[in-house]
């Protein structure tokens, strides 16, 4: 079996962390395996150098600032490789550049574009682990660029994809995914499996685990994806397409998420385009709007709510001063939390949101605004009821452990 | 003028160096040179990674050591070139790879054999300063390799050769070259000029400034260097051809190496063979032999001296005991100096050394063995007497300033 096995920065923290790596590998390989490792950073490395960086300037130079940055992944490589090979593990180190990993031009926030193959699957048939130095590649002009946040799972998945591995497997601080945040509520239990798409759903709404650009990667390029825990020895998650998973349950998760602001504009004057002229305003701002809801509301003036991270409220507020549109008051609530439930399984079943408005309703939580996608039902209420509405939710959809 | 500045790892050990380092070269810029920076680790960056990497094995693969190492390096240059566009100087940082330098397969000594200026006169011509990162290379298969003790040294040398710059500046945390270690005696002044052959044999003899294959390599490319520092403005050393001095010195310096034991060898056997032997044995257990000296002792017996590194006589005297021949006795002495005076002019004047035998013989100072070259006359005395030779030395060949 070819397994892609990807560790996070706190899973190499420190020397004895990638020593316990290397272990885990060398048990791997003498159960069979044939394995590449992509590897971050040691964990605070990153910012180490980031801090460098900015002592010279705010802006440094993005060309100069992924030759520095892409150190970090190289010492680490270097390191695991070194550890492997000690351990009677044959392993060789590659950067971005030699296992060809190749990027468009967007230094500090690049874009896979190819990867060719051969020098990773050279090392393989020679019997060698390859340790590649993630969240790193090279663009058409030679040039060291990388990949931005989460940019080594990135690279874990692309590798897969260009290995046809059988597996890749995500190691982080965490067991796999939950249905729902397990400090929410003890019956939060480890799911076995679940679907791209559903994991999508989750990785935008704050489970952690994976960011939705690599869950999106592995979905185009068919990898399955595994996420676990390098600190114990417990079956993760696996993430997979839907047809793999036999019996499609209703909901898979429950998903807190608590960097939500809600954005109410009422007695909007109801006439063609106002609502363009204010998503306009806060597209140029760089204010990422997630929920949009409208209704009629009295004299044919609607009411327009929607939501922004909380972080960028002060923001929203400056952009909107500067809208003159007819409208009657705007009103900001920050005090909010964005409550979803997400599974394939709501595709083919009724009644799955109004049960998720049933339940809310017997706890007496008011629910203050509604959205809907295929696999996915999400409501906005006040930020003092997550706890209750995610344990009654857990236990109305039969996720109690 | 197109100038090569290297910069040791003192010159660069914090960001506050680096800043003055960037600053230097804004200057150099804005008064109209053309300039190409190689860089070494920030002091202490190297030690770093080596400790690390002896966590896990005290040999540690060799391949994968030199992509670790290099990476100090690569830090250095992409926060010097961050420093420099910060300043408004138009800057791009180069691993070695980049800057097009290839090396023979030898990990972590590699040595270079091209260098591809093409990158560099591209990046010159766009009318930006190259940050090249010392100490590294690839080799043929496109690993990493780095070069050894002094490596960026070298870098700076070879790209300098490669470009054909006017100059090629070290800048260490001393002035340049001096006529003697000015720690024995406040008399010793900084040379302005020196030839590469005086300064190989001043290299050889711990005035550390540069080491013996950086020289040879800029005697053979007929690369101009100066050494300065970088903690000043004091003009350096010019290191160049005999033929660009125009008034040859007889003496130009006077080195004191304490680094020496002296082995002597009493009552040996006249026979053929018999110092082919001792040094086999020496050689057998790689120890470093520099001077030796044998002359007839009496009855057909001659004394055989030599020098070993002070740090090397335990393992001189093991390889010594294996050493069955026919000798009377073998005698071991570590308080010993080799005191060395160096000059080209010495080619063209007799009554060169008989006025160093004279000068020491009038402070009493009694010779253990001499050995000349062409350009250089060495002594050997008791350490004792270091500063007091040096002294006298240096008074009588007119050195003191």
């Amino acid at each position: 079996m070819l397994v892609v096995k990807k560790f996070g920065g706190t899973s190499v923290g420190s020397l004895e962390r990638i020593e316990a790596v290397a272990k885990r590998i060398q048990k791997d390989v003498q159960g069979g395996e044939k394995v590449v490792v992509v590897v971050s950073a040691m964990s605070g490395e990153t910012n180490r150098l980031i801090g460098y960086a900015e002592h010279f300037s705010k802006l440094p130079s993005p060309k100069e600032m992924d030759m520095l940055l892409s150190s970090g992944e190289q010492v680490t490589s270097s390191l695991l490789s070194i550890a492997l090979n000690a351990l009677g593990v044959q392993a060789t180190a590659m950067t971005g550049r030699e296992a060809g990993i190749l990027t468009d031009n967007s230094h500090t926030k690049a874009r896979i574009e190819s990867i060719n193959n051969q020098p990773m699957l050279r090392a393989l048939h020679e019997g060698k682990v390859v340790v590649v130095a993630g969240f790193q590649g090279i663009n058409g002009s030679g040039d060291i660029t990388t990949l931005g946040r989460g940019g080594s799972d990135l690279s874990a998945v692309a590798v897969a994809g260009a290995i046809s591995a059988d597996l890749c497997e995500i190691y982080t601080d965490v067991d796999g995914v939950y249905t729902t945040d397990p400090r929410i509520t003890d019956k939060a239990k480890k799911l076995e499996k679940i679907s791209y798409d559903e994991m999508l759903e989750l990785a935008s709404m704050g489970a952690k685990v994976l960011q939705s650009r690599s869950v999106e990667m592995a979905k185009k390029m068919k990898v399955k994806l595994v996420t676990r825990s390098s600190f114990n020895d417990n079956e993760g998650t696996l993430i997979t397409d839907e047809e793999d998973i036999m019996e499609k349950p209703i909901v898979s998760g429950i998903a807190a998420d608590k960097n939500q602001a809600r954005v109410t504009l009422r007695g909007v004057a109801d006439k063609p385009g106002i609502a363009a002229e204010i998503f306009n305003a806060l597209a140029k701002a760089h204010i990422n709007v997630d929920m949009i809801v409208q209704n009629m509301g009295k004299d044919g003036r609607a009411n327009l709510g929607f939501t922004v991270p909380r972080t960028e409220v002060e923001q929203a507020k400056r952009a909107l001063t500067e809208f003159h549109g007819d409208v009657e008051n705007i009103d900001y609530d920050d005090t909010i939390v964005k409550i979803s439930i997400v599974g394939v399984g709501m595709k083919s079943h009724s009644g799955v949101a109004s049960k998720m408005f049933n339940t809310l309703a017997q706890s007496n939580i008011n629910i203050l605004m509604i959205a809907t996608s295929e696999i996915k039902v999400s409501v906005i209420i006040e930020e003092k009821y997550t706890e209750l509405a995610v344990r009654s939710l857990h236990s109305a959809y039969e996720l109690d452990a």
